[in-house]
């Protein structure tokens, strides 16, 4: 039997389409058992994946994509992986002390937290990239370190993992959703379901 | 000025979180002016991105993912590049009149009609792949072939451009979409926008 782990991905209203999907895909499609069969059923998922925002509404990504979070801040069960993307939105919630405080909160009880582009902005307002390696969307590298002056800016890598674990723009939340893959599930886990969404890896990933 | 093409993106349950949502970012993120700036608006975007679902109503897409279509068959407006992404929920559109004549219509007045992985299924129900080339998931191949008889199967790559341009498995949309936005847009256009999205694009096309 396999033990699910419950990834909560944040979604609100400006996020970024692909930072969110992406992760979202490839935690959804995970399998502890290799091929086409195992992805008919969840019987083999390692990850539980749902959405969460911050009011129970309907959601306006980038570009006008509606979506309806599955869970709000209020009811979201337990999370253990907690992913946060980015967006244009994530500057007006920079300042939303809800939202902040309800990433802390999350973060002290969660396993792992990973963010996607400027995601990080929100870690870091959060005070969770203090002293820690981090990135970000190339455009917001400066305003990372603004936020969080202590952090450490790497500005090559599309996955830095440093306890928390941030990724570089937009597409790069696939990879860092593979690298979470590979040290939970191992690297056949991770191959396998990249084989089967037909995504090429990068090995710009630092430990 | 820009003058807008409509790109339709036709979602239904079971539709693959990444199918559909690679290629809305692509386009509705591609600007006709460079860098950060011009994505604060959509002056210089050369594309209108909506979803059309067959009925008004949410859709349940792989892994759980709920989002509202902008549009159904009934009120979409006019769609110059179609986008028929794949998943599970094909299996049973390929026995559903309505969507295949909803398919057959719109290509009859679209200027493109493109597809994502198993996608492809419902084009070649279609018919709009007869004596084409054409490629789908890995896992769906020789379905495709069951399919459509007279179709030249192309097993090894990502996108194949044959008046329709299909796409193989899941995140070879997002190549598919560039490969629209390069024809369209030009290289320079497409370039920025995989920058910003700081997506690597494959080059395992065929014209």
């Amino acid at each position: 039997m396999v033990v699910k782990k419950n990834i909560g991905i944040f979604i609100f209203d400006e996020v970024d389409v692909l930072d969110f999907s992406g992760p979202y895909e490839v935690f959804s499609r995970t399998r502890m058992n290799p091929g086409l069969e195992s992805r008919l059923s969840k019987k083999t998922a390692p990850f539980e994946v749902f959405t969460v925002s911050q009011s129970e509404k309907t959601i306006v990504a980038s570009g006008g994509l509606k979506i309806i979070a599955n869970y709000n801040f209020l009811d979201n069960p337990k999370i253990d992986i907690l992913v946060v993307p980015g967006g244009m939105g994530t500057r007006i919630l920079i300042e939303n002390k809800r939202t902040i405080e309800w990433i802390q909160n999350i973060s002290n009880l969660a396993s792992l937290v990973t963010s996607v582009c400027t995601g990080s902005l929100l870690l870091a307002k959060a005070g969770i990239l203090e002293n820690k390696k981090a990135t970000t969307h190339w455009g917001a590298l400066s305003l990372l370190k603004k936020i969080s002056s202590s952090t450490k800016i790497m500005t090559t890598e599309r996955v830095v993992k440093d306890g928390v674990i941030t990724s570089a723009g937009v597409s790069s939340g696939i990879d860092m959703a593979f690298t979470v893959v590979s040290m939970l599930c191992g690297e056949a886990v991770s191959s396998d379901t990249a084989k089967y969404i037909e995504y090429k890896r990068s090995d710009e990933i630092i430990v």
